[in-house]
């Protein structure tokens, strides 16, 4: 939307694969510097590929959600390498389905830690120089499982919920700094772990995998198709823009029409 | 986001002055053609300026949203001129503060028939045309009067509450013929209307313009800055998007952290 | 929850059928003096025999929601009888089920007018007098579609979500005057009307009712039982409890869990 | 509401002081058996002269939310001794005031676990239970900081969510199984830690305990009065009525108006 003055530094955990790779994708593509982080054993390869390939320039990190110390490590040496880091994508998540009966308190405990704990940590470490800087950007990737629940995943729900909680405190605490902070609430996006549990479910079920996209899982949604990737990416882009300070606190459905039902 | 096939038509109620023609600007600035349509003397000047300096295509009407049949005849004048129009903004709106008690009973239904009635009335009119063509983007500037109340304000907030819900059915009826239908929900934006309020405020209470803008009028923001209108105008081109339409049914704030508190 | 120190005044619109009648048998189960109101030939006649029933005073009003002079007519008898009228629900409403393109204008106007506009009216009409005595309870029958929506309820999607504005509104004019206001909003109940419509779709589909029930009319709530008219009846009862004054601004679902998922 | 056919069982955490204590005041005078949490040194007194006053039978546990094993053996011992556990009330919570980036990790984690991860323990020992005797209430008391945020609240305000979020999974699981899960959203409610926090203010700022009240504490609410914990108490006490379980999945505010804002 508006020129930026000088490049831009974004960290996007999560973004050697599914959304998150995609958010990168846009922001690759509008030249910003990224800091990819993911566990796969690729990423490192994925993450070159992307700045090669969009001239920009890059750091990839393994650090691993579970452990503060390795995403403080992360954030001083993107901080070594950039000397600032403008806008943070807080996308990383896990999921476990099972009734709350029998869900297991072990990964009760790492959904939370993962989905909402680490973009706490994340936010907590980049504060003070996003405040010194007066501009910050925070977009927290929740889900349409932010705003409502579905059966069976009580921890992912309780997390993305409180993840958007947690939103709305760092707007309030970031008003006077420039720092915005937003949560993006995707509904179903075609990623290669959907993929995935399409081919499952028409197999187990018998059925063709079209009806099992437009009558399983996109149940909720108005529109029966797949969010794309990058529209969701080019939200988060737009929420990162230079004079979107006062667009903040808010929690933004993309969920062809799921949240309007 | 992705280049347009072909040079889309919006259009966007009262667009003469205020918000309206903010989001005018940033339509024109990207190429799209115009209805414009505002109740100023100057409306018709306004319209061609603009339109000149931008080397767009427009019409102008100066249609009254309290008379439908001028609403029909806007409508019919941009179809015959255009071939389509595929972008609707409901922006045009009036205000009344007054207690409960003392609200008038024309100025509540004045009040409804602007500020939601005539949302209805030409999504009505353009929704045949929208859905033949498969595609089309509505945009409702609500306001965070969508979402939250303020005193003496009941027939604003009533009918701007109901221009998001009508908003969510546009959503769910539109969504099997690539039409979206979103609503923004601005906290204060500075408009020629707004910048009078201050002077005036300022006056009457004896006190700085700086502090009428920071204790009063932005009380409820937690971004003590007016909303810029280039930001909603930006948002609005956004949702307006040809890959957009699985963002439908939403309404966003865009309010300073108003509604995060 | 507290005794009443008197005997209070309620005012139900559309009382002598469906919701409002379940409404106002709590009502005169606690012994409430009520102020009936519908349209029914037999208004009289129902209103008479609950309030023989429970040993209560009453009185019986047809006004119209159409035509304020009516509803202002019968708030002034509500008062010149009982002195005081403690409670105002307003259940009043009527539905009507079209695609955007086909709603009829005047069938807009309609549901505008008795969904949400009388609310206004008669909540004007009683203000200064709750003002006066310090005591109010403003109960807005809205609706689950007051906060969702479904397709081709347009008006009254909007009018409800409108209801919930007004609501807020009121709240916040009130909160001085120990006024409270709120809105339910229910999901499916159980009335004549209903019971109507399962035969109906029953015999159209060539299904049991049974099916009509689960699979259609309860589609969107998680629990497949109608709302009893009781319980919606009892939270109004609750909400215009003698130290309620704190709960206000509120729009409770009572949905059998639509709007959590 | 209704009458119970048998004498119902509710556990209460935190409910030897301030709003825990304040519901079970209402539970007992209703005659529920109760078991009784909290980690006060005279909890077992507290809970047996509540008891005793209301004839009702009783047990106290001092187990700590921090320990799911303790929280496991409350469940266990309250099952011996009643039989069954009909009713849950998940209201033990702790805070901790603090910006971003000071905000210490272990504060965060304690939250984390005692305001949300209890909550969903209780719910799953419970479970199964309440499924087979096809009979459940469960209570969460949240906060009107489980809908919107305040500064320097990151980890209360994510928790709040948190248990909002896990409210609505647990009532659509539960919708098959006459099980209801709400959630009440108190404003603020006068209780001993809160009268110490006004005389401190008012001490430290140099105004009257009446101004701290108002301005400080009362600020976002419209109704300048604490929320009455009887309202509180009552409303749950509502919510675990006979023939509440089409009530569920809602997160009701009892505010004085501040969410209507």
């Amino acid at each position: 939307m508006t020129a930026k003055s000088i490049t831009r530094t974004v960290l996007i955990t999560g973004s050697t694969s599914g959304i998150g790779l995609g958010i990168a994708n846009v922001f690759a593509k509008n030249k910003y510097n990224i800091i990819f982080n993911g566990l796969e054993a690729e990423g490192s390869a994925i993450a070159s590929s992307i700045a090669k390939e969009n001239s920009i320039d890059y750091l990839y990190s393994p650090a691993n959600a579970m452990r503060s110390a390795e995403l403080k490590t992360m954030v001083d040496e993107g901080l070594a390498k950039f000397g600032h880091i403008d806008i943070l994508v807080n996308n990383a998540g896990v999921q476990h389905v099972a009734p709350i009966e029998d869900f297991p308190e072990n990964k009760w405990a790492q959904i939370l830690q993962i989905n909402l704990t680490a973009s706490y940590l994340l936010t907590k470490y980049l504060w003070k120089q996003m405040k010194q800087q007066k501009f910050g950007r925070i977009i927290n990737i929740a889900s349409a499982h932010g705003l409502f629940a579905s059966e069976y995943k009580s921890a992912y729900v309780a997390a993305k919920h409180g993840l958007i909680g947690f939103t709305k405190v760092a707007a309030l605490e970031g008003a006077a700094f420039n720092i915005n902070c937003n949560a993006i609430c995707p509904g179903y996006v075609r990623t290669p772990l959907v993929e995935l549990q399409i081919r499952d479910q028409a197999k187990s079920h018998g059925i063709p995998e079209g009806e099992v996209i437009t009558r399983v899982m996109l149940q909720k949604q108005a529109v029966k198709e797949f969010v794309p990737v990058e529209l969701v990416g080019n939200l988060a882009l737009f929420l990162a823009g230079e004079k979107a300070g006062t667009l903040t606190g808010t929690a933004i459905p993309v969920d062809g029409g799921w949240s309007a039902q």
